[in-house]
């Protein structure tokens, strides 16, 4: 059995040996830039790591496990432009080094990679994977629109933020455990409960984003916190707020909304999530797909022993810090 | 046996079935309208009329069909953007219409329904289908990105100009009759044979494409005569010109790059095409691409009846002056 910084390893190999074309230049670099910098892998290890449930021999699983990443990065590459984001994992965002017409085609032929690296599955195996990444690519494209939508509204509802959540993270995470399984030889049954168990697992993730951006160590996050209520984004933290302000502190957080003073801002925000135990509310919703994800893996028909590290894996994201 | 008017047709009636989601609106609303403002749908109806060679039951061959010209569409949206275009078939673009954010989402969501339209073919024809599919759409991204490189260069030789408007405009000509011969049950060889014929009559298509921006009828043409001119276009006439002037008239002609007056510039640079002869070059090039795309169609094993509309078609697209 493999762990998971065995598979990462692999998974790292594997990007450095995937043969990307030198011309034109401008097409091309964008790519190994943006694949170089880095990032958790977490979507092809989780694919490998479903794919070893079902079988030792991971090897031919790498290109599919690969798909997912590159597909990943494509919508980074073009989320970035959308989000007007300059930086990304510390360094300049593509349309940011080069340009928006750059992003746009570097990211169009990523897509089709993505493509080309799934289909050096077997036929047997390529028909069913085809239909789930086609399907996924289509929501994480919707979950993308509906997080665009919902920057201009205020009325935005925890289901309808769950939705969208799930679209944006959660499917794509199910594709690779689903697409791990189905490389692996595992049964469609299995393969089905190792997508719940993926997408629970990345609204779990998500709302772990949500909750270390108001309270997370900045320097352990890796990133400035209190990014998303400068912003006015809608996450689940200011939704559920929103929906629990007495009239009083209603008036407050409509007038912070267009504060100027960003520290100030974000300190008073913070204040009415311990006002109103948002935190708390929110780690417990964590705690359902958490609980959720893990009695999917649980339904796989393979040995308690053999889950092990994709236990500690869940466990590790549900826990994480940063 | 179909007559290009029927399958012309049957691709507007499958466009029309075809079902776009409702929601997100922001996200299909464009994939509706730029569908439906028309075009010559001439992709699909290639995919048809090559099917039929082989089959008179082409219904199972229009969804393939409609992945051409959904996927050409796509490339539309996200071209438009990279070349601020600001219409397209007489109607605002995309993102003149909505914004650029929503033009690169809709865009990307549509390539994504291109693979799903492939994937109703049978298993033993997708596979090969997706192989030149992909193939294809890598080639479409580098001649775009080669076009778009093409701008800041002035030493673009006839071979790199040829190689680019194979990527941008042949090889999904070629790929269409490709995947409309697989579909309808044609051997590979005369698929190959097809997608060379596909290929080279898209050549054609955009020599005839670069000689009517100098030479076309404004009215029939449907758009302004002399655009790329007035662009400092790199086309098959700029740079075979380019290669012929003398001295005096290459300083002419450096000249004319920078000139404000834009109906001055296409009058003297007309004159210059007139001079050294470019519309012969460019009809006796045009008429070699002809000629080799027509042997390529004689060379498949069906009869030279079922051939006839293929050959009326391309006659046609040659002797197009629109």
């Amino acid at each position: 059995m493999y762990s998971y910084t065995e598979v990462k390893d692999l998974v790292e190999k594997g990007l450095a040996l995937w043969s990307v074309p030198a011309s034109p230049p401008r097409l091309y670099e964008p790519i190994r830039y943006l694949l170089a910098i880095g990032g958790k892998r977490f979507r092809p290890c989780l694919s490998l790591l479903t794919a070893n449930l079902f079988t030792e021999r991971i090897e031919a699983c790498i290109p599919p496990a690969l798909a997912m990443e590159v597909f990943h990065n494509f919508t980074l590459m073009h989320d970035d432009i959308i989000d007007h984001a300059p930086v990304r994992r510390g360094q300049q965002t593509v349309h940011e080094k080069w340009d928006i017409n750059t992003a746009i085609l570097s990211g169009d032929v990523m897509l089709v990679k993505a493509y080309v690296l799934l289909c050096s599955l077997e036929t047997n195996k390529l028909i069913p994977a085809l239909a789930i990444f086609n399907k996924t690519a289509i929501e994480v494209c919707e979950g993308q629109q509906s997080d665009v939508d919902f920057e201009k509204r205020n009325d935005v509802t925890i289901d309808e933020y769950l939705h969208m959540i799930t679209l944006k993270t959660g499917v794509l995470l199910g594709c690779s455990a689903y697409i791990g399984a189905l490389a692996g030889g595992g049964t469609e049954e299995d393969a089905q409960h190792l997508y719940t168990f993926g997408k629970h697992l990345g609204i779990s993730f998500q709302l772990q984003d949500d909750l270390l951006d108001a309270f997370g160590d900045a320097d352990m996050f890796g990133k400035k916190t209190g990014g998303d209520i400068t912003q006015n984004k809608k996450t689940f933290l200011w939704i559920t707020l929103q929906q629990k302000l007495n009239e009083t502190d209603r008036v407050l957080f409509g007038a912070l909304h267009n504060e100027k003073d960003e520290r100030q801002k974000v300190r008073q925000i913070i204040d009415l999530y311990k006002k109103y135990d948002i935190q708390q509310e929110t780690e417990n919703l964590m705690l359902q797909y958490y609980d959720s994800a893990i009695s999917a893996l649980q339904k796989t028909k393979v040995t308690e022993n053999k889950i092990s590290v994709l236990m500690h894996v869940a466990e590790a994201i549900y826990q994480r810090k940063f």
